[in-house]
């Protein structure tokens, strides 16, 4: 019944892993099939019209080349469709049977080792990650940014929001609880489990899954605005910001929900939210648990920081560090990782 | 989103990762949270009083230790439950908690370097995989029997019979229309699509997905039965049958489903099966994909041959090669595996 762990690799086999398993088609099924996700972008850059029109734009990751076939379709006259994984090929024939050839180049490469002819007016990219920051393809469109954005051209999206909120987790609540009930399902007693599964199910790990409105204890805290315009590579691997947090009543809280959301240019502009109280996308939200669940009270206060960071290992994965205290009482530390 | 894809480890690395993942906690909740499995074993240990009463049991892979403690309940005077990860920690500090140590004991250690001293009366046993034959624990099973268990002496489970089906699979069948249904969510054709998606879908990969009633197409057929009192190593690693079905009605026929049941000792002897007629179990059932969905009809007829065998590479790892042909058409081969 297990799944075997995976293993650290060196760098370069790394980059080759990522770039292979985008080329699953079942990634691309979930990405298209997020219409929340899809939807913004096509939105976003329909009603970008006007500034697209004969203009060059370069599609970061472009995956199946969808976003790219949009830009064409708002009258872009040349679009660059970077893919590095063997996708790209999928794109080429996607882009011929929609007509597209004319307008859409596909680039088979790490945008870092494309060539590509003089400046472009905008960028597009899907870069997002879980937690806004795994895999950190952001790295990427920055570097395209220098390279070949002309000075004020548009990024889509071209500003991410980070929000943290203290949340209960009634499936972890379910999961501890569990072993307690094995005594009534067989006879056995079990609950001497519970502490173990906890430092298991409340791990380091970040975990990816669904947050509910009910599950968020406080008003939520934006505590990072990325601006793609102007944010540099060192910016991005050291995000930090603090949090207050008052809480709504009593409840058990195991830990802390980070979501993000990002926004495209334009007057009207489109906000893409993986926020638990909008529709749900393919992230979710992610989690960072506390050691032990604690009771907060109406008005308890929750103070800390938060810092997110590549990880040394493996600059495509996550770093989460999150120093807080509890109604003014000692900080506890504790860091997160996600991908091994 | 993309998860890292795994890679290949010598062997002595296969095993220690085998042992490591089954301490995760979520494995044994997993598995205890299958009720079809666990009293499926309680109740025919439970059954079985009068043969255990003062007897020696050898539990092999106890995990939490919870068979080891339906024999001591059981009335069995000695349980050496044997397990290799370190999960055994864990059944002692359970064991303890429910007062049995004078009763079980735990051994941590893999069974093939286990030290028992004398025969047992009895071996007790959750080795099975997806499958049957996935992580193939079998083989330790035997190992034990021919080392300790008295001429007559009693297996849980006793037998193990394999079954094949023809069916069809509506969730590929949705996911397969998926990519001509782009069009009308985001005016960008896909279609072309379909064929790849097809071939990563219907992949030489088993597959492991509930199969419901109505997506079986005929009668399954047992293919091969395992005595684990009399069968051998080399039995085991060459697990041959044959089939031939004649489909009830017109469908896509997506491939052949493979499940398994097993029995236990005893004259009102227990069953614990994974049919698809059953209630779900941890183990669903496998799938073997055809290379493309065929239409069958009302007695269609397919014929054909199966064979189990562990991978070359791993011997916990599954092959799977099946050779059919439909209404006396062209013989077709394929061959499946699980774990890479």
């Amino acid at each position: 019944m297990a799944l075997l762990k995976r293993r650290k690799h060196d760098r370069t086999e790394q980059d080759s892993e990522y770039f292979q398993c985008y080329s699953d088609i079942t990634v691309h099924e979930e990405m298209l099939s997020d219409t929340v996700r899809t939807n913004a972008y096509k939105t976003a850059i329909f009603r970008s019209q006007g500034a697209l029109l004969g203009k060059k734009v370069l599609d970061v990751g472009a995956g199946t080349g969808i976003l790219s076939m949009f830009c064409a379709q708002a009258g872009a006259s040349k679009v660059y469709a970077v893919e590095a994984s063997t996708v790209s090929e999928l794109a080429c024939n996607i882009i011929k049977h929609n007509g597209m050839e004319g307008n859409i180049e596909v680039i088979s490469s790490p945008v870092e080792n494309a060539e590509i002819p003089g400046e472009v007016d905008a960028i597009v990219s899907e870069w997002m990650g879980y937690g806004l920051m795994y895999e950190s393809m952001l790295s990427s469109v920055l570097y395209a940014r220098d390279k070949w954005l002309k000075p004020g051209g548009l990024i889509f999206p071209n500003h991410a929001d980070l929000f943290i909120a203290p949340i209960s987790d009634t499936v972890v609540e379910e999961r501890l609880n569990f072993w307690s009930g094995v005594q009534d399902m067989y006879g056995v007693d079990m609950s001497c489990v519970e502490t173990v599964a906890r430092k298991c199910i409340m791990s380091k790990d970040i975990a990816v899954c669904p947050i509910y409105p009910e599950n968020v204890l406080s008003h939520p805290v934006k505590f990072s605005t990325l601006n793609l315009a102007t944010i540099t590579l060192e910016d991005i691997n050291d995000i930090r910001g603090s949090f207050k947090f008052c809480c709504f009543g009593s409840s058990l809280m195991h830990g802390f929900s980070v979501w993000f959301s990002v926004n495209f240019p334009g007057d009207d502009g489109v906000t893409l939210s993986t926020s638990p109280y909008g529709q749900d996308t393919q992230w979710k939200q992610t989690v960072l648990y506390l050691e032990e669940e604690v009771h907060v009270e109406q008005d308890t206060e929750i103070c800390g920081d938060i810092r997110m960071s590549p990880s040394e290992n493996n600059p495509r994965h996550l770093c989460v560090s999150i120093t807080y205290s509890i109604d003014g009482g000692a900080q506890t530390t504790r860091n997160f990782q996600m991908g091994h």
